[in-house]
């Protein structure tokens, strides 16, 4: 396949991005995309988020860069200016970009709406596409980005294209699970980690009408904005009295943040007899618990990765009707390393969004 | 609490067993019952089945033994010789005693059928009693128990009492699980370890219809048994070739048992995308995997404990029709110790059960 990698590129065009060799320090790279196939679109890209994600790659904390210089960013908006002769989309659509590119699109997987368990799914940086066409993907932390037009998707007229790139994967990140267990009236639902995807968490929770919904820190500096986000109650996890009063105390928790040697089965204490844990930060160390927090109580952890295309869609009319926004501070993408670090000193409040010059031209 | 346990005592009798004080050697201890309350039976005891859960307690593996000498047994099978005004038996009436002897009986928890789970729950030993009249619980490695009635089942006539026992505490606790998560036609199902539990949870698989029942064992010599017991396929967990291809196979994992220093992802990578992985199992130490493990393929990871009244009859009920029955070994409960070291050293085929005099009489 790496041959067929080198060999898929079209020499006629660079695009322009910052990228990683295995540290938090972006140097500037160019590299000639693939061929735009019948199905793809070529993005114009004016914003891109800054996710979690992009720092465990980049820093190399989920493994090392193997497929060398990596641009990181898969929160992408932007203006489609080429598009292949089947693309979903037309130039000029403003569209967005998550944290897949590719997929077969006729397996069970994809049928069942998983595409991101596709074993032909292509994640949109650090990874090599398997359509049989070759080349590696690169991210949105660059001017432009080609993809599968399937995977970008039409923005609602009434998200800002800044706001909408959160919502790209920190937004259906959160979204899915919550839906897939059936966040709603009757349920209580806590959300650990009030930051880019926890502050979205909380949103959902709100607008899907839980019983509770709980937001749960390890410090009390965020407890105003977490009640002006929709929590009804707050868990402080450094305070034993918090932690005590809020045992088994609800049906879902989505843990979207964790501390250095995290101690799981304390947060998982927090889960009501046959809740479910939903883990979609993803540790560079494992983790740990005793297997009673689980058995003597039929608790459940589970975990959730992205969301499949028509969960994206869903979710952007959801937040599209109900007014979930994500939290959001621009950067210029010139400075990408300013916000990179900005997000490794845990800043944000609650999402960085890198703009491009191409936003003046939306 | 303490000094109401040591007033619960009914001195004009004593019940003779074999304690622990914390190691697995057993010595003969005699104890005075509580008072027989309105609701309890006294059971004299036949049979008792010799648990992993027994090891586990009187090695102090699950913590010290903070109650005194322990009596384990938790699957007691016999007469019942008294029987207090309101209680569900008869004298003469053959019952099955499981790994609990008392709830509240009105909570939410045993109002769903999750008794196990009440706060005022008692474990059949090594326990106190919680409904206010005081007592520590003693279990079946004795002549004699007492216990609340609505903890002790009648056995259908065409499952002989030795074999009744086992199904108290390893058929409930393997059977329960799988019909929770639906175990059953268009479900692959696989049982880790072939032992007192798995060889019961592989026959309820196979009762249940389910598509393909996996009996994954360390090595190939219960191959041939497991084909006995209803399995469709054999995976040795120490062959690299057989956990290879059975990747991502199955929808529902009963875990039963476990090495020293598992590797718990290695087992949970055998789950099918949006599977789930049960244990039933309870190691000692702390159970250890990579989150995307999960999260990569909405993989869960859920546990189980025993069985609520309603389950535990329904199981009876099944086992009597589809013919399940636990494979076991008879020794004299004078040779508990004997049992004991059977039992710790992975020789019963499937299980020991230890018999009484009494048996005689029955």
């Amino acid at each position: 396949m790496s041959s067929n990698t080198k060999l898929s590129e079209d020499t006629s065009v660079s695009f322009n991005g910052w990228a990683s060799t295995g540290t938090p320090h972006l140097s500037e790279f160019a590299y000639h995309p693939r061929p735009i196939g019948p199905k793809d679109v070529e993005v114009e890209i004016s914003y891109c988020g800054i996710c979690g994600s992009d720092i465990h790659t980049i820093t190399e904390g989920w493994g090392t860069l193997k497929l060398g210089p990596c641009i990181p960013g898969h929160e992408i908006v932007g203006k489609v200016v080429t598009a292949g002769s089947n693309a979903l989309h037309k130039v000029g659509d403003l569209v967005g970009v998550g944290a897949m590119v590719d997929s077969c699109g006729n397996c069970e997987r994809c049928n069942s709406g998983y595409h991101q368990e596709c074993s032909k799914c292509a994640f949109t940086y650090n990874d090599s596409f398997k359509d049989g066409r070759g080349g590696l993907s690169y991210g949105g932390y660059a001017d432009r980005v080609r993809v599968n037009s399937e995977f970008a998707f039409k923005i609602p007229s009434n998200i800002s294209p800044a706001e909408a790139a959160p919502l790209l994967c920190a937004g259906a990140t959160t979204y899915a699970p919550l839906k897939r267990y059936n966040a709603g009236p009757g349920k209580r639902v806590g959300v650990i980690g009030i930051g880019g995807l926890g502050h979205l968490g909380i949103q959902w929770a709100r607008a899907l009408n839980c019983d509770e919904v709980v937001a749960i820190s390890t410090s009390d500096s965020k407890r105003e904005e977490a009640t002006k986000l929709g929590a009804t109650k707050f868990v402080n996890s450094k305070n034993p009295e918090d932690m005590k009063a809020a045992a088994r105390s609800m049906d879902l928790i989505l843990c979207t943040s964790f501390g250095e040697n995290q101690d799981w089965g304390k947060l998982i204490s927090l889960v009501a007899n046959h809740g479910t844990f939903i883990l979609v930060a993803l540790p560079d160390n494992p983790i740990s618990f005793r297997a009673s927090a689980l058995t003597s109580r039929c608790v459940s952890v589970t975990g959730s990765m992205i969301a499949g295309r028509e969960t994206v869609q869903e979710m952007f009319a959801f937040a599209s009707e109900k007014g979930v926004r994500p939290w959001i501070e621009k950067m210029p993408m010139s400075n990408a390393n300013g916000g990179v670090k900005h997000m490794m000193e845990g800043h944000p409040r609650y999402r960085i969004v890198l703009e491009t010059p191409a936003a003046a031209r939306l």
